[in-house]
């Protein structure tokens, strides 16, 4: 479950990735002239429109007969897939190369804050079906993690807000000096993403190291916020990153609910100069009002127990979350107690 | 890499399977009433078609999801798949047991003698892409395979002939004892191949422990017979045991031709009691006249390697495969002489 890490700077030659190689990128970047100059120099690539679309099952067949026309040449032994994009463009990439052929070696080279702090670690890949998110899928790291400044610094500002919701999760998750370098940013930059990537990663590597098929519930810590947050994300259309900042927000709330955190932890999160990025008491219950379908979705998740039970993430302060067996229906009153 | 083997006389009560379980079957079994009444035990239960189109990624989707819908109630750690069927059955259980929620327990119970020998072991599953073999799937050894006397006995005779060419297959790798019991051999017999069953198992787990993924090559000796049989399966719809039986002849004869084995060991093969079921060179030659197209699907299949050649397999023996990269053509030009 280890990948390596390469940091750079400017663009890598095509040819520092392999000659049998297949590149699955972003359509998008055909429009960002920097970029398509570059990824011009691939031999073989296969362009996909990024989004939850993308990671529908029902489109995998013929996205799969794709591939395999335009890798009709290249042997199972030689080939590799390159994934260039942001979360969905990695999931769906990481689940081709771990089927085609039972499996080819896959680099990443994400293209958002979001998937180089996160997604692209880990080595999980999904894909949804018949609308339920990441119901099929597999575990399989990729060989190699390019993290390309020049690259990650084409997005826009909003993809830093987006990215933050991942940020300040590991970030609270691991406490010590990776939420102490956090909690007095004023704002949200490139730099200070680039200036602590390689950190955020490595904290999330420490958790998932621990536990890398989540047999042990080890691995589950890093769900702060994803209970909640994929009902926003498949019922309100959130990015992922978003959905994942309200969802730290409702776990807060309810952490100092049920005393699980103490008021002073709570407000020295709450009150952090980062903090202000945090979705407030007012912005959950307008979001909590418009919530429906929860039940259904809630129980379709990843995180239901044996007993039927939701590991929750509580968090009792910085580097201290703490998993809980809860009932649905504790999930569901806490909704409609936060709703109020 | 280990599966478990537990040889049962009769059906084990559908308890013994646990109770998140759900079971994917053949539904030709729904008109076996044995059968029939013992599958009815288990509380959720998916019947599929056997046969290629069963593994068809095209139809994927719509399996999966109903898959989805009947085990919504179950959760990522308790629930398991049990895959009651042949080839194509556990192909394609093996394939959802290892993506479905990332990965539940897989249990197989083999119902074809083919299966039972051969495929449900070594942790191999796939699915066809747009009428192409096996291109996508996984490496995903099933915990236990249940092996059950009762349910093998009710396959028809055909069934017998149709597991040969597997059983033959690793009797000519293994050579050894494996040979020695099965050469002498008049008759094809549910009793022969239930008293050997457990020796033809162990002789390809030995095999593949060596190179659990195929990457050392040392397993794809037991591509024995596949690589030319996989084109009759695909363009003349062979039988997979079948295909293989003849594609085994196939190797025999070039094995002999470039002297890769002597005559004397040749014919000793050729003309023991079990040598009359393996078809002969006129048999070869009516197949290798209606064979058509065999260029692409040979290049299709994923036993070209990284300099585009072919690893074939020879035999020198029994007990003495021989792995050979030969160019594409040269096989073609093979199948031209052995067609004249």
């Amino acid at each position: 479950m280890k990948s390596q890490l390469i940091f750079k700077k400017k663009f890598p030659h095509p040819r520092t990735f392999g000659s049998e190689t297949i590149l699955i990128y972003d359509s998008h970047f055909n429009t960002v002239p920097k970029v398509r100059k570059w990824l011009k120099k691939f031999p073989l690539r296969y362009a996909v429109e990024s989004g939850e679309k993308l990671k529908s099952l029902e489109k995998f067949p013929v996205h799969l007969q794709k591939i395999l026309e335009k890798t009709e040449g290249l042997s199972r032994h030689g080939m590799k897939i390159v994934s260039l994009g942001g979360g969905s463009v990695g999931d769906f990439s990481g689940f081709v190369a771990s089927v085609l052929k039972r499996g080819v070696p896959l680099l990443h080279i994400p293209s958002t804050w979001l998937s180089a702090v996160d997604s692209a670690h880990g080595g999980k890949n999904a894909l949804n079906v018949a609308g339920f998110k990441n119901q099929v899928g597999t575990f399989y790291p990729a060989e190699k993690i390019y993290l390309i400044q020049e690259l990650l610094e084409t997005q826009s500002e909003q993809r830093l807000v987006e990215a933050f919701g991942e940020i300040l999760k590991i970030s609270l998750i691991s406490g010590g000096s990776v939420w102490r370098n956090l909690q007095n940013q004023k704002y949200l930059s490139s730099e200070l993403y680039w200036k602590n990537l390689k950190s955020y990663i490595e904290a999330k590597m420490k958790i998932v190291r621990q536990d890398p098929y989540e047999q042990k519930g080890l691995r589950q810590i890093l769900n702060l916020g994803h209970t909640v947050g994929h009902v926003w994300e498949t019922n309100l259309k959130f990015p992922h990153g978003l959905a994942i900042l309200y969802g730290i927000a409702f776990a807060l709330e309810w952490s100092l609910h049920r005393k699980t955190i103490s008021s002073k932890k709570y407000y020295a999160i709450r009150l952090s100069e980062i903090g202000s990025y945090l979705p407030d008491r007012l912005d959950l219950k307008r979001i909590l009002k418009v919530t429906s379908n929860a039940s259904r979705l809630l129980q379709q998740d990843k995180k239901v127990g044996a007993n039927g039970k939701i590991r929750f993430i509580f968090l009792a302060g910085p580097g201290q979350p703490i998993v809980e067996a809860v009932r649905l229906e504790e999930v569901l009153n806490e909704m409609r107690r936060q709703s109020r």
